[in-house]
């Protein structure tokens, strides 16, 4: 009798420790495959810039997707689709859905909503131009908070309560250590309305799942994005002149402008100039996905934020060698003065990426210079060159 | 010659130093009487408890008040105007104009910027519970900060671009030193969503004088204020349990509720119970004059925060302990354990509104729990009495 006994617990530990776990991994397994296979996935600022990018990661790896756009910062002949969805469509050979809708438009949104069966939503849609937010403050809080807060209000009355959200770096304001990991206070010296807007975002995010526990948020905050897809065939087209340093190098190297400024050589930094964590737009794109998987998962609750970046800075300098190298072009630059504002040295801390979304961005600098070269030869004059 | 030159050196200082500052001095004081004499103030939520209180002011002091209130947190019977302010207009002899609105209305408000020349606004329209804005976040970040942001678009639209907003001692969060100053941190530690967005919508406000210099805003920072018109017509009348102390004791005292719970005796303060910064609701009204004044001359640039509070704290049970006194009756409470959230301690410095407003709360405890009382036995259901 105690022999059975003895027997039978260890039919009972295999099964409590070998084959519930296994039935619990199976079935997690199952689920997030069938996300992927299955899921419709809303991407708001589905034209721009990151928004473009991610939304080729997702159709490569058969997600259906839905992408709306104002088309506030993109280019659009007319009333088709924008041409950087018709470029994302010809490298994928798949199709997505546009709507040409600003986000605050509540119930033109809700009709999306109720014409697609949504999985879940990747919010890209906002402005983002630190200089021009100092400038115009009030229609940036409007934008980014109002479109949002309406974007959030449209899916839980639809019963859509996942979300992985474009943030930023500029939420963590000046690093007070570095690297920076996810644990850095946010909100504090976030010294422009742009910056506050990510961070306000975030806030209202983190409440909204306090509040609720069926919401799950992603926080993804990105470091520098540069670079472009390997095709060339679509890529950064900032209106005007370029914010950030990787485009601007770029137009000087095509030749669109003159010379580069160097704001300040005089940092405490490997050459005096600022450093920078730059990745490169498709690892960014791909920590969307993973972002998404991580999301569909039944452990996920609540909400967590990531750093994205590559974990080492590069220098103004060393970018501008790079480019030079890459694009067999000299970049004509001078050193002037700092700039307000401007901090020393940002780099991030990704290990938790890596842990948790099993993320890591394998592109390096020259492929990040290359790939830029390569959509800025093909595409002088951005989008308007086609 | 050197005589004329000495001597018309003397008429020249006397210039100078006397009748250059002196000419600029009437220009101020003429400035500032022709505004309270004529200036027209919109008061937005103007039926709620702080509204309706600094709305008698107003009258009082000759301006002219254009007041608009969505009633969501008032008594109205029908579409008229609210109770509130029929009181209010007993209690002065003067009219009211009074707008069913919702801030979030672009239209209907600019509708009446377009109506009435109006001069500046005082900004109270907002969701309040601090409890109920951890439950709907979402709501109180559209009321909240998408209804303060239209307003900021309808006034710019309009060309008026001068503001008392009402804040709230929240935006400090956990105080870090006490008294607490106008340079004590704000946003961290803001742990509820209503705090937060009083803190977005002062940084909203910071942002928009930086962006444009023709802004003047003037951030009021409320502690605890109670109390109610000397009249006994107008008070805080909440819907619902009261979130706040003195009412909660005032319907205790009336019969409406069985007793007070007292949250926490084990504080590190006078007795063990909390202390706040109680302020009378009439100072605080009077504070929002002084601002306007401060405001309205030729020297104010940009923006400015003031606490309004008296500068020193009370506990629970010392407030118990004078509402008792005042109203003659027991108050029934019992203390229970500390409730999360709540700190030990909360007061003002108030000094620089003294100094730049020169205001100072002259209502004591006394008269807050007497004021209270009347209102509150005259009213036993608030406005729903009439």
């Amino acid at each position: 009798m105690l022999h059975l006994l003895y027997k039978s617990s260890y039919v009972f530990m295999l099964f409590y420790y070998a084959i519930i776990p296994l039935g619990y991994l199976t079935k997690w397994w199952v689920t997030i495959e069938k996300m992927k296979g299955n899921s419709t996935i809303l991407v708001t600022g589905g034209a721009g810039y990151v928004g473009s990018h991610t939304v080729v990661e997702l159709l490569n790896n058969n997600y259906t997707v839905i992408a709306v756009d104002n088309l506030v910062n993109c280019y659009s002949s007319g009333n088709e689709k924008p041409e950087a969805l018709k470029r994302v469509e010809k490298i994928t050979g798949e199709t997505v859905t546009f709507y040409d809708i600003d986000i605050r438009d509540k119930e033109a949104l809700d009709k999306v909503f109720k014409t697609h069966k949504i999985d879940a939503v990747i919010h890209f849609a906002a402005l983002k131009s630190v200089g021009e937010s100092v400038q115009i403050p009030l229609t940036y809080y409007q934008n980014n908070i109002g479109g949002s807060s309406t974007l959030f209000e449209v899916m839980a009355n639809n019963g859509v309560k996942k979300l992985v959200f474009s943030s930023s770096a500029t939420v963590y304001g000046d690093p007070q250590f570095l690297p920076i990991t996810e644990l850095h206070p946010t909100g504090q010296g976030c010294t422009n309305p742009y910056g506050k807007t990510k961070y306000f975002v975030e806030e209202i995010l983190k409440d909204l799942c306090t509040s609720d526990q069926e919401w799950k948020v992603v926080l993804l905050r990105y470091f520098n994005p540069v670079g472009a897809h390997e095709s060339g065939l679509i890529g950064e087209d900032p209106s005007g002149i370029p914010n950030n340093l990787m485009p601007y190098i770029a137009q000087v190297a095509v030749g669109r402008r003159e010379k580069l400024q160097v704001f300040g050589a005089d940092y405490p930094t490997v050459d005096g100039t600022g450093v920078r964590d730059y990745i490169h737009i498709t690892d960014l794109a791909i920590g969307h996905l993973k972002a998404l998987e991580r999301m569909f998962s039944p452990c996920f609750k609540s909400w967590k934020a990531y750093n994205l970046g590559t974990g080492r800075g590069y220098s103004v300098l060393e970018m501008v060698k790079a480019f030079a190298k890459a694009s067999g072009k000299p970049i004509n630059h001078e050193i002037v003065g700092r700039r307000g504002g401007d901090i020393a040295e940002c780099y991030a801390d990704a290990t938790l990426a890596k842990i948790d979304l099993d993320w890591v961005a394998t592109r390096d600098i020259g492929a990040m210079c290359r790939d830029t070269w390569n959509w800025q030869k093909k595409n002088p004059k951005g989008f308007h060159s086609s």
